[in-house]
């Protein structure tokens, strides 16, 4: 049997284009549902609402899970073809440097370039609202009370996520009690 | 044989402090030399600078095979050790997630207000002389000729590095000729 896919996406989205891209030059067999991202993430329809980790475009469901983060699909799509990068284990290690290069760097600094011009004069500003939403999306995971991001024991997303927040008097910036408590967590680590 | 890990890093470097903390928490022997990031990319020491695809701390040398990108370097070792993630398909693909959420959301949040705080309050400039160097950098990778950034076939590295790029008169940057020349081929592919 095929695998089961549909994307929910929007064609303002660029980190939308991305998945839509892959699976369309891919001539990867999927369902598409537009999403209208102008509502505020609360109000967006379901089942897309429920299915979205973040809120945000695209989610891929693939065989009946869902999928966030546009190059976290992207690696799920190459492994799961074969193709786009994922023929062998060394192909896949290069496109992923590649991928976080890219959400470092011109994912990075062209997307901000573009909102920056159109937007934001007052860029800080905008840093520290923008950060406001992140910590307080990163508190709301630990509210079930789990120690660590992916459950009971620490794995590579917190060390990925703990990094730069170690740094954050240097920032002038608060963390909730939960990111705190979360660090401490990490901080009594053996090793650490 | 065990497998040989040698980490390039510097303690100021918050990327390099995750993989660090990996290799540690995660207690998987290594080695681990301190590259002076202070100095210039192109005045860092050999064998480092031979090895960095970026010229960029981290680097792993894992098995004799250089690897950038810290999130890239933190998949690569849950897929190795089998643990800190790695664990199954379902928690490595969640990890993921969360890396590529990281790269896009704290990661820059956080870091870029640390940096705009303490030394860019033209941060528009700053965005700009970093996308210069950013699209300089990927321009560089097709003097060699080839078509793509793997090789010869599109993958998903391409589309996560050219989604953005097709917006570049929005930020109102000019593409270099090799870069636009990628864009493209990337438009003649069939199904584009």
């Amino acid at each position: 049997m095929p695998a089961q896919l549909k994307l929910y996406g929007h064609k303002e989205s660029g980190h939308s284009y991305k998945v839509k891209l892959a699976l369309t030059i891919g001539q990867i067999p999927h369902e598409y549902e537009a999403v209208d991202i102008f509502l505020p993430r609360n109000q967006r329809p379901e089942p897309f609402k429920s299915l979205s980790a973040f809120g945000e475009v695209p989610v891929l469901v693939l065989n009946g899970v869902a999928h966030a983060q546009s190059n976290a699909i992207l690696i799920l799509l190459a492994e799961h073809t074969k193709t786009l990068g994922g023929e062998s284990a060394a192909t896949l290690a290069k496109a992923r440097e590649w991928l976080f290069w890219e959400a470092n760097r011109v994912g990075f600094s062209l997307a901000h370039l573009r909102f920056a011009r159109q937007f934001a004069p007052q860029v800080v500003d905008w840093l520290q609202a923008r950060f406001d939403a992140d910590i307080a999306r990163l508190a709301q995971e630990f509210l079930d009370g789990r120690p660590f991001i992916l459950g009971d024991r620490v794995a590579i997303a917190d060390f990925a996520l703990c990094a730069y927040a170690f740094f954050a008097e240097q920032a002038r910036v608060q963390l909730p009690i939960e990111v705190q408590d979360w660090l401490l967590r990490i901080r009594a680590l053996k090793d650490w």
